[in-house]
């Protein structure tokens, strides 16, 4: 055991696990672009490699724990092991070779794991989101109902954007960004002449709770 | 009267009524989309189920007041009496099937009266606006006064931006978020070749008041 | 001349000023509508008696300064005087009927001359500037140098847009305010496929030089 | 060499030498007007003699430092000595107009070397970026992640966006600048009807990166 601990904790070992994963990562990206065959061959080689390092590594990191329980009481652990199981999905087989692509892509997730600074960055990031929560609670709330009424009253003008809730919610969100939401407006003002209020005040309401989701998170950071 | 105290203190009651009020909004949500004719007959069963309840509930909350007049100096007891009164109009009736509708859209609204920390965070966004009254007439002057130059040379271009002050005000916000403002800059400038300068100072002009409001903003926040 | 300065000083005097001014401020709105003609003759006559008022009000504040002197010390005074001596420009005159509504629009600016507040909100906004200068001057020499690039390069694929530097600084500022800010990229691309770099590296340049412009007013006024 | 240190910090001769920056970037703009060919050949005139000025000013700067090794120890001098000598390339030439044309633009440059406070100001803004850091790579690798998967997934449906991850990662930050996301994503959600997760997750993630960077960058100029 202290063999496994002591390449654990060797550096050289450490630098080699990082240049595996970004390799994964390269491999990922080159395999969008157009190969040639010869390359299809090498790549699946890689791949194989690859996928025997990663299971190695875990396993060596869980043979080089001094107490066993120990190991799964990591989150970065079981999120390590899962991403490594789940992509011994072969790759080859023609009926899963999306699902086998897009879980290899989960791989450049190491990356997260193996540099503490991104995974501090990661924690600190998750850790400011529960003190949203009632803000984002609003969010919704102003998001329902106006998608409630939006697809109440103009389902009829467009079908494709206020069809029912969800599709109103999307295209809610849609006005929200900003994105072309004179041309969302314009089409109803045609039936409904005011309801260049309804996107007013939905602009107004969904900025404002933005604006104060902002703040909260400044404040919050200031305090620490 | 200590019955419908203790009822109203009741946690299980409580937790009943959140139901109540989440089973309301799906069913808000449930009727936007298209339904079999059966679960249109059950809707309504539900509908007035739901429209009795609330007014049992606002019975018992007004009896379980010690002192009558209490009920009436909160805020959230005559936004839920309101709420409730209103939506008693009968979802069935063709001539009315749209308001009808509508008004039981504002029952979300009670999912902010009963979690005391939505209703919080909603008082103290209500408070803060006052603090941005002036940067909001600010706000509006310069809006007004550009809306004013930009229907009197812009409404021989195009009247369906700049056809009256009302319109040019939509326009300006238009512009203001950045929404295709280019499209109506070009066509002005093919008539007067300078008015890039318009629309180039509004910009200037309303993001610097707008950026004031948000600094004001923070800085009351972060003097709390 | 105690007469006058207790005229100025006296509070229904001021309240009747401010009327005036929202009278006037209606009038410049209302005159973007089309009118009965017998409105417009109203109109007529309403904007004369405004002027007239404006003129006495003047003149009685300036009547009512105890050392003349200190009249012209005050910029508000040059700045109301200004405006109420320009829109004297007749509005009948059917060649100057353009220049005579847009200088009557200015009137509304008599709104921030009157309202202390907004007096000192504008000028703690203008005095926030200098403290800017030097990031708008190198957001200025940014600006210039890529659409001295861009009108080098992409003049021949799009004169409309970067026919000369002016109109390639107008197009970048279209740029950064991502407004279509895509087709302009994808028609360059078509020519010099690594054109994106340009627009990529422009958004980044003025991207951190606004924030940094940003946080700077934030640390300022903390500060004070 | 005291004639020389003399003149270096003669305050007449840094006037000039602003005057002669200023001179360059304005025949930098000439240049993208349609001119008269007489004042194509002024131009190359005023183009010799800014580039011997500038030859001329940096060669009595280096014989005016008193230790010829400090002067190379000056990043400012190696960028003024590097835009001087490039630009020397000849404008007049057919094959390399562009190319002459071009490295004159950054000339501009020399604006920011010759003003201290805007020297200032590059440096502090270059100095935040390495705290800035892990979170741009937190944000590449989000970026990465989605383009691998857009790519895998959305690459049929359009390969101009979605080619290979390249071309997804441009998409992407399309995406996030809100650029006509929307028709993007109502192109992929004709295939995959649930891709709209695939765009919402990626704006949240990005923006929430984002909104930690500025505020991490407020931080450190609050701490100092
Ligand atoms: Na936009
Ligand atoms: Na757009």
């Amino acid at each position: 055991q202290r063999k496994f601990e002591s390449i654990r904790a060797n550096k050289i070992f450490e630098t080699f696990v990082i240049t595996v994963i970004i390799v994964s990562a390269l491999l990922v990206g080159a395999k969008t672009y157009d190969m040639p065959s010869g390359f299809a061959s090498l790549t699946l080689i890689l791949d194989w490699f690859i996928s025997i390092f990663f299971l190695t590594e875990i396993t060596i990191r869980f043979l080089g724990e001094p107490r066993k329980r120990d190991f799964f009481k990591s989150f970065w652990n079981w999120f390590d092991t899962l991403i490594v199981v789940v992509s011994l999905i072969p790759a080859e087989s023609t009926d899963l070779a999306i699902v086998g692509r897009l879980v290899r892509v989960f791989r450049v997730l190491r990356m997260i794991s193996i540099i503490p600074e991104l995974r501090i960055l990661l924690v600190s990031l998750v850790k400011a989101l529960p003190q949203l929560g009632y803000v984002m609670l609003l969010m919704f709330i102003i998001f329902y109902i106006y998608a409630a009424i939006g697809s109440t009253l103009f389902e009829n003008i467009n079908p494709t954007l206020w069809g029912d809730i969800t599709i109103s919610m999307l295209t809610l969100f849609r006005v929200m960004t900003f994105e072309d939401w004179t041309d969302v407006m314009y089409e109803t003002m045609e039936v409904y002449s005011l309801s260049w209020f309804y996107y007013l005040t939905f602009i107004f309401f969904t900025a404002f709770a933005f604006l104060n989701m902002v703040i909260g998170i400044v404040v919050n950071v200031m305090e620490q």
